[in-house]
C-alpha cells in the first residue's frame, strides 16, 4: 500500500518563542535548528523577520542544511501597496526558501481588529502570495482563528483560503489560534475545506488550550490535510502548540498511521527523539516535562510491584511502543510503593546480584522506605542509592570524616565603599590518621564549601581531582509539615561519566554537604580506592 | 434540548497514587477527597484497600460528602472462591458505596500474566461482581486494556464487558491501560461495545501516551460512553490519565458539549476549578503546570504586543472561554518581547496611571529588559515590580540600609558528640539616625537571615511584625555562560494580603537577600510608612 506523504513543519522558533519565560538568543536558535534538521522536518520557521532586531538578523543566511527555511509576517497592511509594505519587504529580504503569511480569516477580525473591509483583506492576501511567488518563494498562508472564522462566516472564511490556494501558495494552513476548536469540529470543517481546497495543500495548526492539539492534528489529517505545524515539547503561549514530539512518536510508530503515512523521517532519526526533546529542554534551561509522551523519563517507568513483574516478563504486554525506537528506556522506579521486583531490577541495572529471597533486599527496602519518608527521593539519585546499598553491605570503607565545616556568606562594604558579598568555607576533615583543614572562597555558600571539601583529601586527593560539579538543582519540599530542602547534584569526571546525588535538610547548606559527600564517595568507590 | 448526563470518575487516589514522586499520606488523601467533593465529581475512588496499610485505613470510613466513595481492587484470582479471596474481602470491608474491580479482558494478558483459563476469567468477573452487588455496593468493572484486547481477540474482550454488565455491573469501563490507543479508533470500538452493552452503562478510562487521552475521552462520549475516568491535573503513571480539570472546563464551556451534555458539577464549581487544580499541586508539593488547558497560569497570557493590544480591546477576539468561568485571570505578561501596551496595563493592574506616550514607561520597559537579561523575571514577582516601579518614579523613601550582614552555618560535633547544624546570622542596619545590629539563629541560613533582618527595623518595626515567610522557591538559572540562582519568596501578613518578590545572584544567600529586603520594602510602601 503506498503510504500519502504528511509534511511537518515546526515554528517552535517563532511560535514557541510566545512561550511564558522563553527568550531565545541567536546561538539558541542555531542550535535548535540544527536540532529540527536532524530530526528531519520538511520546514523550519526560524522566525518574524523585521519584528525584533535578533529575527532579522537570524535570516542574514539560511540556518538549515536539510529543511525547507521559512520565514513569518503578514500579508501587507491594508491602504498600502505589496511593495510599499515594510514587513512584505522584511519577508522578500529574509535569506529563507518559504515565506509563511498569517492572515485574518474571520470577519470579525478584519473589521475590528485590522479595521478594514472583507474584501481589501483578499486582495491583501492575494497581492503577497503573489509577490512572494514571483521572488520564487514556497509560499505558506497560515488562516488565523480559522476555525471560529468558519463557524462564524464560512464562506468569508472560505474566500480567504480559496484565495490564498488560488494565488499560488503550495500550503494553505487553517490555524486553530485560540485552542477552543475540538476535534470533531475539526474533523467537520477540514472535511468541507478539502472540497475547495484540496488536501494534498491543507495544512493544520492547533494549539492545545483544550488539551485536544495532537488529536486536532490527527483529526485533520484523517480529514485530508497533509501539513502539521507545531513545536517541539508543545513549546508555544498559553497551552502551547501541538507537540511535535509526541506527533512524530505517533504517526511513526502507531499502526493505524505508520502504515498509511509517510513522514519522511527516518528511524534512525527516530531513535533521536528523546535526545533532541531534552536538549531543547537544556538550551532553554526549562524543567523537562517528566510525563511527556514518548519522550518523558517518566514515559515508560512502572511503579507498582504488580505491573513491574509483569513489564520484565513480556515488556509487550504493558508498552504501547518500544521505548528505545524514540532513543528511550524502560524504568522501573525505586519507590516506597514498590515490591521486591522492583528493587530487585533497580540493584540488577547498577550491578549487585541478589538472589531472590535474599534478607537483605527486604532491609535495603525498608532503608528506601525510611529515608523516602524524611523527603528523599532516589528516582533521580541514582549514585545515592548506589552508596546507600553500599553501606548496608558493608561495603564502603571509613574513606573521610568531616568532622566540622563552618560556611560564612558576608555582604559588606569594601575599601572603595561598594557593597560586595563574600563567601568563605572552612572544612576539618579526618582522612585515616590525617587530620586536614581546608579553607576556600566561593561564588556562593555551597560552591565554596564544594572547593573547600574537595581542595585537600589526603591520599585521595589524586582521584577526585577531576571532578566537576555540572548541575545543582534545589527544591523545596513538604515532607510533613516541615519544609525541607532536596538538593540534587550532578558531577562529572574526566573519562565522561556524571552521576547525581541527593541531599536532604531543613538547612540547604546541611542538604548540599550530604549530597557533596555522597558524591565524593561515590566517586571513591567507583576508582576502587581503600580495596 | 435535553441534556445527557455524563459521570465523573475521579481517580487520583488510587490511580494518581502511581505517579512518579507522588506518595499520599492519609492527610493528603483526606484533603483531596474534599477538594473533589467540592468540584461535585460523581465518584470519589480512594484507594486499594488491602494493598497497603494506609489505603486500608483511609477505607475505614466514608471520606465523602457528595460524591460516591469507591475502593479499587482485583476481580477475584483464580482457583480460589470469592468468599475465600482476601482482595475481595477486603473491598467488601471498606466503608465504600462503590466497588471497581479490575478485570483482564486481553485473552493474552488472561493466559500470561493471569495463567489462567479465558472461561476462568469470565467466572472471576460473575462472582466478583455478583458479590459486591450482594453487599448493596454499586459495581464498576474495569475491563483491563480494553481497547489492546478488543484488537487481538474482539470476540473475548466483548465477552468480559458482557459479562460484567449482566451480573449487574452499573458501569463498564473500557480502559486504554498503555494509553497507545489513537482517537479514530476509540470511536469505532466504543461505537461497536455499545451495541453490547448500553451507553448509559459504559465508561472510559484513558491514558496520555500519546497525548490523547482528553481526546479519547471525548470520542468515547461522543460515541455513547456516559462515564469519565480521569484524575486531578492528569496524574497518573507514565504520561498520566485524562485530565479531568481539562474534561471537565470542556465540557462545561465548549458549545459543541455544554449543550448537549450535563456533567452535575455547578457553574460555582466550576469557578473554583483554578484553586482546586492549585491546591493539589500544593498538597504534593509538586511544580504547577503553568501551560495547563483553563487553569494553568499562562493559560491566558499574552505576550506579544500585538495581541496584547486587541485581546484588551475585545477579550473574545482572542480568548476560546472566559478566565474567570474557571477561576483563573487574563494576564498580559510583562517581557522584553512587550511592547508598551503590555507595560502599560500591567503598570495599571497595579495600580499606577500613566499617559500613553508618557516617557517614564519606556525608561521603566528599559529597566525591565536589563534586569529580565540578568535574570530576573517579574512574571511570578509582582511585589518586585512594584518595588521596582516605585523607585524609578524616585517614590521609595530611604526606609533601611543593611550596612553589612554576616550569616554562619557551622556543623560540628556538640558537647554530647552528636554531629549538628547551626544558622546564624548578624545583620547591620541604618534606619534613620540608628544603627542597629540584631543576630538570630534559624533552621538554616536563609531562615536565619530572615529572622536578623526583621528583628529589629527601629521606629518601622511595628509595621513588619505580622509578616510571615510563606514560600521559598530556588531556581538555578542559566543566563548566559554563567549559572545565577533564581530565588522566590512569597510572604504574608495579618490582613490576609500575600506577595512575591524575587533576587537573582550566583550566591543563594545574596539572592535570597535581594528578595527579603524588596518584600519588607514592599510592605512599608504597602503601609504608607514615611509618607
Amino acid at each position: 500500500m503506498t503510504r500519502e506523504r504528511v509534511y511537518l513543519y515546526d515554528t517552535t522558533l517563532r511560535d514557541g518563542a510566545q512561550t511564558t519565560g522563553v527568550d531565545f538568543s541567536l546561538e539558541d536558535k542555531r542550535a535548535i535548528a540544527g536540532l529540527l534538521d536532524r530530526i528531519g522536518v520538511d520546514y523550519v520557521e526560524g522566525g518574524y523577520p523585521g519584528a525584533n532586531p535578533l529575527d532579522t538578523a537570524f535570516f542574514s543566511e539560511k540556518r538549515t542544511t536539510g529543511a525547507r527555511f521559512a520565514a513569518f509576517g503578514m500579508t501587507k497592511r491594508p491602504g498600502r501597496s505589496v511593495s510599499n509594505d515594510p514587513g512584505v519587504a522584511a519577508l522578500l529580504e529574509a535569506k529563507a526558501d518559504a515565506i509563511c503569511f498569517v492572515t485574518k480569516s474571520w470577519d470579525y477580525h478584519v473589521r475590528v481588529a485590522l479595521e478594514t473591509t472583507l474584501e481589501e483583506n483578499l486582495a491583501g492576501i492575494r497581492d503577497s502570495v503573489r509577490a512572494a511567488r514571483e521572488s520564487g518563494r514556497e509560499v505558506i498562508v497560515d488562516c488565523e482563528h480559522f476555525f471560529d472564522g468558519y463557524k462564524a462566516n464560512p464562506d468569508y472564511a472560505l474566500s480567504c483560503a480559496r484565495t490564498a490556494y488560488e494565488s499560488g501558495a503550495r500550503w494553505v494552513v487553517l490555524c486553530d489560534t485560540n485552542g477552543g476548536t475540538l476535534p470533531h469540529e475539526v474533523s467537520a470543517i477540514v472535511a468541507e475545506v478539502a472540497k475547495t481546497v484540496p488536501g494534498e495543500r491543507l495544512g493544520i495548526h492547533a494549539h492545545d488550550d483544550c488539551g485536544c492539539a495532537v488529536a486536532n492534528s490527527l483529526a485533520a489529517v484523517e480529514a485530508g490535510a497533509r501539513h502539521i505545524q507545531g513545536t517541539l515539547n508543545g513549546l508555544g503561549e498559553r497551552c502551547g502548540n501541538a507537540n511535535l514530539v509526541t506527533l512524530i512518536g505517533t504517526l511513526k510508530l502507531k499502526d493505524g498511521y505508520a502504515s498509511r503515512f509517510d513522514l519522511g523521517v527516518s528511524d534512525d532519526a527516530l531513535s533521536q527523539l528523546t535526545h533532541v526533546s531534552r536538549q531543547v529542554d537544556e538550551i532553554l534551561n526549562r524543567q523537562p516535562n517528566r510525563h511527556a509522551p514518548f519522550v518523558g523519563a517518566s514515559a515508560f517507568a512502572t511503579k507498582a510491584g504488580i505491573h513491574a513483574s509483569a513489564v520484565l516478563k513480556d515488556p509487550r504486554t504493558y508498552e504501547h511502543v518500544e521505548p528505545e525506537s524514540v532513543g528511550n528506556a524502560r524504568k522501573v522506579l525505586v519507590s516506597d510503593q514498590g515490591g521486591q521486583s522492583n528493587i530487585l531490577a533497580e540493584l540488577k541495572r547498577l550491578g549487585f546480584t541478589f538472589e531472590k529471597g535474599d534478607g537483605r533486599v527486604a532491609r535495603i527496602l525498608d532503608e528506601v522506605k525510611r529515608k523516602e519518608a524524611e523527603g528523599f527521593a532516589f528516582e533521580g539519585a541514582d549514585a545515592s542509592f548506589y552508596v546507600l546499598v553500599k553501606r548496608m553491605l558493608g561495603e564502603v570503607p571509613a574513606f573521610f570524616q568531616v568532622e566540622r565545616f563552618s560556611v560564612n556568606v558576608e555582604r559588606r562594604f569594601n575599601a572603595l565603599g561598594e557593597m560586595v558579598t563574600a563567601s568563605e568555607a572552612i572544612v576539618k576533615v579526618r582522612v585515616g590518621d590525617e587530620v586536614l583543614i581546608s579553607a576556600a572562597e566561593g561564588n556562593g555558600p555551597v560552591n565554596a564549601l564544594d572547593v573547600a571539601l574537595r581542595k585537600d583529601l589526603g591520599k585521595y586527593q589524586d582521584l577526585i581531582q577531576d571532578l566537576e560539579l555540572t548541575d545543582y538543582k534545589v527544591r523545596i519540599y513538604q515532607g510533613g509539615s516541615d519544609a525541607v530542602t532536596r538538593v540534587l547534584i550532578e558531577f562529572s569526571d574526566s573519562a565522561g561519566d556524571s552521576w547525581t546525588t541527593i541531599g536532604v535538610s531543613a538547612n540547604i547548606i546541611d542538604a548540599s554537604f550530604q549530597a557533596l559527600t555522597d558524591s565524593i564517595t561515590y566517586k571513591l568507590l567507583k576508582s576502587g580506592a581503600g580495596l
